[in-house]
């Protein structure tokens, strides 16, 4: 058997179980693919860290674009993150011809025409397995499972920190900085959360997965977006009341002549529906499909065992050679491609949430009634408690809407109208319903 | 481009549908694969029958193993169903070097061994994505995007006759002969419903699986297999009122040195738990892998579309080239694999729901609670409400029970010695619960 040889850039938690995976079950590899499959060299920014994993130190090197590029290298796993060095060693190494297996959302999100591009001309493949959804296998059932759909809908828990951040808020009553707190603690959050909760992480895998479903080549700039780190623990609780909960879903949906529609903010999903029950810190994707109907995937979202899962698997692809396959027939990111139509607010009809800060005092709910009337918005049920007896008398009290059907460009102008009422206290929140 | 000619044995159903999107998306699938797809020959009964397609009449045959054979036809798709003819076209295609399609478990579940080592002779593929799970792509996601992973455990609901009757059971209270008739006349279930509810269907589906997630080849005789045809429906209000639904269970289980559990039949599973919010005609499969963690996918588990979408992927992924790879890669029923070890009900240990009918009479709940105690099975909690005073004062009552863990072997031997106490009307019930 002849060996094949990974040139992994990156040790950290991804790739060290890469590592660990790869050594320790050698031979069951070696009867998938037909071949030893050896750790040649790898690449990380301190060679004199310790590490769990019993490494030579001549496999070790702190120049990931020259073990890219090396000629004993005949697979690259790029396990680093970020978008430099990764971009110029993926580059390198699609260049030298080999294929390439990464999970690095942000570099496809951002740079997919441009690697896709190099790996045409070198007639490589790049998968992407772990960019999204950690171990669940959804690139590969968009990609090659439901190959034969036409995908009209995808909605999406993609961020597990969110997710388990919104689930503790929702579960526990808690405000979103001590769940927030809490994740962190136990490791389901980073030090600096930032592009996990102000959904920059969704809309990067929004964007692959928009590219398989729709075939549509979008950068994240243009998916407009919407954190949790604005999100209010009285607005889970209303949700909560009216039967919903609240989720980060990253969402496309085909409006056929209208566009697409796409998007990532913080949604109410009826409880007991399928997203709803996805709790803690796992993903889930459903998506709509001609003739396929509704498919829901889930599972753990991140974390070094179900991403290395996921790089595992594209490696077994990659080294048969049916990633390359794939590649040929998905034609992904292609060159020249169209920006596509999105459709605008004009075009999106949806239920809302809505919370006003009001003053107690009669007349209030008419007036914020006939604001929404005059933008044809109406209203499908209203919460209004008794104030507590220990608030004071003059603050403002909480008034909860929901709406029937509106397009999100009317409920926006009514919105901005009301926050401009005297007797409002702006400003007022906006949750939209996913049905 | 080169066309690829199908022939396609079987236009009922599924094959109708396939059929239609073959030639209704010829642009799209000629992208996919680089060649033009066309239908070439299609075998049925009968030629005469009225059928939605168009379809000139001299591509239609009554010989399934003439077209598998014929030298114009590339790829055979098997859509008739059944052993014979179904076996000896698949065999005929693959000895005269056709890659296969089929949706046929039953075929694969009773004759996997020969079709994969003719397959394995010719250097052929065969896929059967649409023959578990509809369009459910767990095939792809167990073969291929999972295929980094141990598999330790696997349970799912495989069959939509079976998960539609019981919802409808556990819903509106109906009893199975009522359940049934309406889910026949719904579509849902077929005239002759007896290999879907006596569970044969759903062993075919597990054997199948076995096979990609365990490597075991085990044929559909071994398993232990109970249907819904017995479910009464005190049970499923009981295992309501304790906080369960009833499945129809596949599950499938790594026991280590104790061997291998497998097993299908109907089982209490926790509300809330996501095989017990599958409901309705849909399937769903949880695994749990090493690295992977716990997976689960879900959707539409039979129909014209949702089997079509397989048959489709299939066929790309054949045409493609990526389907032999595969093929080579896993090795499914290899030849002369040893049979599996199955584990014996002593080492299987399960808690459970136990349903009486006693005598009203002092003493009784002692007497059971005795005999399980002796089989050393202990009693978690007991439910047992005042007969109703329409009831005749002699009629037996019920008497409900959940256990704590206990052997299957010592189970079965209690309710045994229970169903010989003269204050018990047997057959008392046992049902498992899947924690
Ligand atoms: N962690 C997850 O749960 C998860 C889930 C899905 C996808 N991913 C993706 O997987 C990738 C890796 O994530 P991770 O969590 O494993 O990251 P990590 O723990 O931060 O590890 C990064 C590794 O890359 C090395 N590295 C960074 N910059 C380098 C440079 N300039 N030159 C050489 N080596 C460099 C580091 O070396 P040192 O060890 O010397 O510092 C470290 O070994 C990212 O793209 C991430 O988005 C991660
Ligand atoms: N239906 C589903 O939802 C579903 C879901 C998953 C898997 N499957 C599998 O898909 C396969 C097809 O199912 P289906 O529901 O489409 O079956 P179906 O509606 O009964 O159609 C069977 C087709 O095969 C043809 N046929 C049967 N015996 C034949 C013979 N001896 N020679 C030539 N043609 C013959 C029939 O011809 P005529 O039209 O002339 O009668 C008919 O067109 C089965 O293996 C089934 O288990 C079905």
């Amino acid at each position: 058997m002849q060996p094949v040889a990974i040139g992994l850039l990156g040790l950290g938690t991804v790739g060290a179980e890469v590592a660990r995976l790869v050594m320790d079950r050698e031979g069951a590899f070696a009867r998938r693919v037909g071949r030893w499959v050896v750790l040649r060299k790898v690449a990380v920014r301190d060679p004199h860290k310790g590490r769990s994993l019993d490494l030579p130190i001549d496999r070790l090197s702190t120049d990931p674009v020259e073990v890219a590029g090396a000629p004993e290298v005949d697979v690259v796993v790029e396990l680093m993150g970020g978008i430099e060095p990764a971009r110029t060693a993926v580059l390198a190494a699609l260049r030298a011809g080999k294929d390439v297996v990464t999970a690095n959302k942000a570099l496809l999100a951002e740079h997919g025409a441009e690697i896709f591009d190099a790996a045409r001309r070198s007639g490589r493949a790049v998968a992407f397995e772990g960019a999204v959804g950690g171990g669940i296998p959804i690139i590969q059932s968009l990609g090659v499972g439901l190959a034969g759909n036409r995908f009209r809908f995808l909605a999406a828990i993609l961020n597990g920190t969110c997710n388990f951040i919104l689930s503790n808020m929702t579960r526990s009553g808690l405000s979103y900085d001590e769940a927030l707190r809490q994740a962190q603690s136990l490791g389901y959050a980073e030090a600096d959360p930032a592009l996990d909760v102000d959904g920059t992480d969704t809309a990067h895998k929004l964007a692959i997965l928009v590219q398989l479903a729709f075939g549509a080549s979008v950068t994240t700039a243009l998916i407009p977006r919407q954190g949790i780190d604005t999100l209010q623990s009285a607005d889970i609780q209303y949700a909560a009341e009216l039967g919903y909960t609240v989720k980060l879903l990253a969402v496309a949906r085909d409006h056929g002549e209208a566009g697409l529609e796409l998007r990532v903010a913080p949604r109410l999903v009826r409880r007991g529906s399928p997203l709803a029950e996805v709790t803690g810190p796992d993903n889930a994707i459903r998506t709509v499909g001609e003739p396929v109907g509704a498919t829901l995937i889930s599972g753990q979202g991140a974390g070094a065992g179900p991403t290395a899962s996921a790089v595992i698997g594209d490696l077994i692809d990659v080294i048969v050679g049916r990633a390359a396959l794939t590649a040929r027939s998905l034609d992904l990111w292609p060159g020249g491609a169209p920006e596509p139509r999105l459709c605008s607010p004009r075009d999106v009809r949806r239920r809302s949430y809505l919370r006003f800060s009001i003053a107690d005092r009669p007349g209030v709910l008419g007036s914020i009634a006939q604001v929404l009337g005059r933008h044809g918005v109406s209203i499908a049920s209203v919460i209004q408690h008794d104030p507590g007896e220990d608030d004071q008398p003059d603050a403002p009290v909480p008034l909860v809407m929901m709406t029937h059907l509106a397009s999100e460009a009317d409920l926006d102008a009514a919105m901005e109208a009301i926050d401009r009422l005297l007797v409002v206290s702006p400003p007022s929140v906006r949750l939209g319903v996913e049905d």
